[in-house]
């Protein structure tokens, strides 16, 4: 079950997620590059001491995973949830406080000592900057933050000093793909000092058409100046992206739908089938809801689908860890959730 | 409708159907290529009173369709169904006399004044030569044909003099094709006097993988000599084809199976079929059915659909005649055919 995935999203035609992350680092210890075991151990205690065993209204809401104490597959499927970093997964000297309902994640002892991390379906940046505002300011009030007044926070890597903070939103934009506008898209928001890449893959070669907006700079400008940017962005490219879904549907009309239901068909009918092929496979379908071609399933199912057909999520669910026998599991697996869904809409 | 494909057939999982055809003329006019107008008639008069005005049996189960008075649209057809050849559709001066199983197809004036041709499905090549002998023999005792002591039935075209009998057999092959073992047994055929040939296409692009064994000899050896050999090859053929099938599914099951029931959610889903693409996605159903992997359906309803997703039938079905028209029409009746067998299927 992916829970921060349940609960509600706005325009998530084209937007699937929201996200903040918030880089910090205490002034009394050096930075984790050069930090000793006992101090990691003691900056992991001085964290969970604030979020967890404080007097916080939250305390009760998190649990803290020691990075030494999980195995590789359940750091997988963290990673796969968007819950924790490839950086942190591989450190035994840090831990993740995860909120129950998975919005929420405050790495430690990643590159930077603390990194506060906000994730809400559909287009609800406000809704991530506002909570982890709030983290932020709760872990202020108890430990010592390295801020200087004309920089601002600071941090391991200088990319992030200043505001310290990462916001990006994840995009489905499968008809500017299709319509080869998708490379002019990356390098005009470059320009505008912010980053569109794909997450499973780069430019026009991500798999699943799935992208991240996200600001580049941290520095010399406000919270708020990066996040209506990156709103701004936002819209204009899920406008973009419905005009080309209409030029698509109106131009191509039959070519596009077959291609929709084939895909839909392969994935109801393929004995194996490897994690790529199925992204590219569940977009397409994907795309084909959200234009009302296919009405008997939920968008959210396949966003759902998009990280649970992921390596560590089958490995959990079918216990196969070689890749052959994972792409047979895999491909019965969503020959039964693809169906199930239907009959659920069936009985409705 | 495609009657003869109604009908019992024998080994059907490798052989669709078994064909004879014999070419016979008559003593007393000039071959059709320098055959005026009313001798033309004259000669189609001839059969049709020794067929349907006459006192024999089967008078009443044939009728007489001449090539001029029917449009374009039903002798594609007839072509589609196998009961007429592309000579003779484009004739003006010939017609078919049609048995009312279409298992008995007599064509006059095509290359030659007559060419009986007698189809059944499965391996029943016996069948067919029994029903095109008495056939014959029942025109000989009315009209007199062309013979030569020393040759036999004198032909229009040298390669059929002799016994004037060319004999087939329509197999479908795909794991010969997959295996790539198909351009060697088209070799080895022709060595021994046997011609394998796609009926929709040539060699391994044959589509559907749909071949004919047919006897390229009709002088010098006795019928039954001829049927014999075919019929020997027939049974290898089968026995190799079953063998490939084996190997495959043993070899590379999972792959093998993916492919099958990839094929069928593809035809079960398209809006927009050629029909080249889908005899090769019904070829994989086909055998699909035959390995016992998909049991709801019956082989020989692929066969007919081998037929009626032609042109012409689809042309006639829908009444479009624009190809792009066609091939959405052609996945609508696909997906119609496909999911009607499986609810059948569900109810027994």
């Amino acid at each position: 079950m992916i829970k921060w995935l349940e609960l509600d999203g706005a325009e998530s035609e084209v937007v699937i997620s929201s996200r903040i992350r918030l880089a910090r680092n205490f002034s009394g210890y050096n930075f984790t590059n050069k930090l000793k075991p006992e101090e990691a151990e003691s900056i992991i205690k001085e964290v969970e001491n604030a979020i967890i065993y404080g007097t916080s209204a939250i305390r009760d809401d998190f649990k803290s995973l020691r990075m030494a104490e999980i195995d590789k597959l359940e750091k997988g499927i963290l990673l796969e949830k968007h819950l924790i970093s490839r950086d942190i997964a591989k450190s035994e000297l840090s831990a993740a406080l995860v909120k129950d309902d998975e919005t929420v994640s405050i790495m430690v002892n990643e590159e930077d000592h603390i990194r506060i991390q906000a994730l809400f379906p559909g287009f609800r940046l406000d809704d991530a900057w506002d909570i982890a505002d709030k983290i932020d300011d709760l872990l202020e009030e108890r430990v010592g933050y390295a801020f200087d007044e004309r920089l601002g926070y600071l941090t391991a890597c200088p990319t992030n000093v200043g505001t310290g903070m990462r916001a990006s939103i994840m995009m489905h934009l499968p008809a500017l793909v299709e319509l080869g506008y998708i490379d002019g898209v990356l390098k005009a928001a470059n320009q505008i000092g912010l980053a569109v890449r794909g997450i499973y893959g780069e430019g026009s070669q991500a798999k699943g058409s799935i992208f991240q907006i996200s600001n580049q700079l941290t520095l010399g400008r406000k919270e708020e100046e990066i996040l209506g940017n990156i709103k701004g962005l936002s819209k204009q490219l899920i406008s973009k992206e419905l005009e080309a879904r209409s030029f698509l549907h109106k131009n191509h009309g039959m070519k596009f739908e077959d291609k929709i239901y084939r895909s839909l068909g392969i994935l109801k009918s393929a004995r194996t089938i490897d994690s790529n092929e199925a992204m590219n496979l569940l977009s397409n379908v994907k795309l084909g809801i959200e234009m009302g071609l296919i009405d008997d399933m939920k968008s959210r199912e396949i966003d759902k689908l998009f990280i649970e057909i992921q390596p560590a999520h089958q490995q959990s669910m079918s216990g196969q860890n070689k890749a052959q026998e994972r792409d047979v599991k895999r491909a019965e697996y969503l020959r039964k959730e693809l169906s199930q869904n239907i009959n659920e809409d069936k009985e409705v």
